[in-house]
């Protein structure tokens, strides 16, 4: 596997860290998570804008352009011959002796590598459990950091209760998941969590916003209790690499009668040609 | 440099970190800093017992006995001849591919080596500024984890507005420093947050409520408002490598007329003998 290392393409045996770098001491870092369909980088630009938003949210001056992070994420994607999968990119602030504070001297380090491909299509065909849980996370959800150690404890636990995904509520409301955005059908509207620093603003749900403000469906972007989640018509989510995926059942409740909803495939479909149109173009 | 990997004693040089550690990747761990006086580490036990809760909570097992981590520390202390300065371990999860969830079979990856001495008498003596923020961190600050963004985030803050601290606020309450406890004497009672998810319960902090509950001290462990914090007789931070620093200065209020005060001095002396004794002891 070849590994992109700052401006440099490595084999993966030739990568180490620092046990001095700051992502591995403070989780001083944001990532992307980017796929690829057919050798291509599914809304790369998108990505990229929001690292550099991330990385300026936490002061992080990312040392290369723009343009060229996407021109070495096309060049790793042809190196290790990518067709489908998925690109993991994480920037960290660098080497430095342990301390809180840190100087504009430190040289970050940007990573990325080819995650393997992870077969979604049963899920998406079948749909999901999830349960729910408190959103005990920072306020500022809205940066994509490493700082990641509530989604995963809540990720685990959701799969040690033979779920796929933790729905999150902060005060009663639903919030997102611990790795994506969730989605609300109920009566022909779609609900979803405004983009503000409860959520991860995501590049899909960004698409699909985009896709029902042209087909003009009904959307509202405001939270909602656990109590209309439970009594939804449908509930979906979405993230780069699940898509868009049905959620038939929440803490042992059934959605839709345990199916995936006729709403929900619609939107899938949708996606689905979506990406065939932005990766043919 | 020798740095503690796993039960192995290395060259500095020798240790590398693998990028898919989760450390680097979640921030899926949890550390300690413990202070060395004279070739001694200071409350050692207090420091381990720490350790092993912390990854308690967030479900990482660590594969080695808190017998044999003291010792691997007292070695490592010994074989870099530290006389005054202070010891960083972490733990981490381990390395595996990239997925929120674990498996129980992934091998943790214990870290320590000796940090630079850093003379804080200066501070001690001369007392410091500290400015408020609000407090956006996760809702289990009483877990000591690599998740530090925010720490890092308003630690920067202070430093760039002239200031030594960050007193954070929930709610309009104190909480804590970005990497201290916050005490505020008012009326010869001593304030300060309980332990709680809101705060990390310091081993400085634990110390001295011991000493004040011996020295019949008044002492109420309860939040207090940002107003209250102002108008303060004094007010002083802890922490392992700070011990005790009073605090004269709060966004440009002076606390005591701007000097330190008689009480926080006795506070200081006291934390020193008890120092001494336990480390002849």
């Amino acid at each position: 596997m070849k590994v992109l290392f700052n401006s440099e393409i490595l084999e993966k045996s030739e990568v180490t860290i620092d046990m001095e770098d700051r992502g591995y001491q403070f989780g001083d870092g944001v990532y992307e998570v980017v796929n690829v369909y057919n050798g291509i980088a599914f809304t790369l630009v998108e990505h990229v804008d929001r690292l550099y938003r991330s990385a300026e949210e936490i002061r992080l001056n990312i040392p290369i352009e723009r343009e060229e992070v996407k021109q070495l994420i096309v060049r790793l994607i042809n190196e290790n011959s990518v067709k489908n999968g998925s690109i993991y990119l994480q920037i960290t602030r660098g080497v430095a002796p342990r301390k809180h504070q840190y100087d504009s001297k430190i040289k970050p380090l940007l990573i990325a590598y080819p995650l393997p491909f992870s077969d979604v299509s049963d899920v998406q065909q079948q749909g999901v459990k999830a349960i729910t849980a408190e959103d005990l996370r920072w306020l500022r959800c809205d940066i994509k950091s490493l700082n990641l150690l509530y989604n995963i404890m809540i990720k685990q636990e959701a799969h040690e209760q033979g779920a796929y995904e933790a729905i999150l509520l902060r005060d009663g409301q639903v919030t997102e998941g611990s790795s994506s955005n969730i989605f609300i059908v109920k009566d022909d509207t779609i609900y979803t969590h405004p983009a503000n620093n409860y959520i991860l603003n995501g590049i899909t749900r960004i698409k699909l916003l985009q896709l029902f403000h042209q087909k003009e469906w009904k959307i509202k972007e405001q939270p909602v209790s656990k109590q209309f989640l439970l009594n939804a018509d449908e509930v979906f989510l979405t993230s780069t690499t699940n898509e868009v995926v049905p959620i038939t059942m929440i803490d042992e409740v059934k959605i839709n009668d345990g199916k995936p909803g006729s709403f929900t495939r619609k939107i899938q479909q949708a996606f689905t040609e979506l990406v065939k149109e932005e990766i043919r173009g």
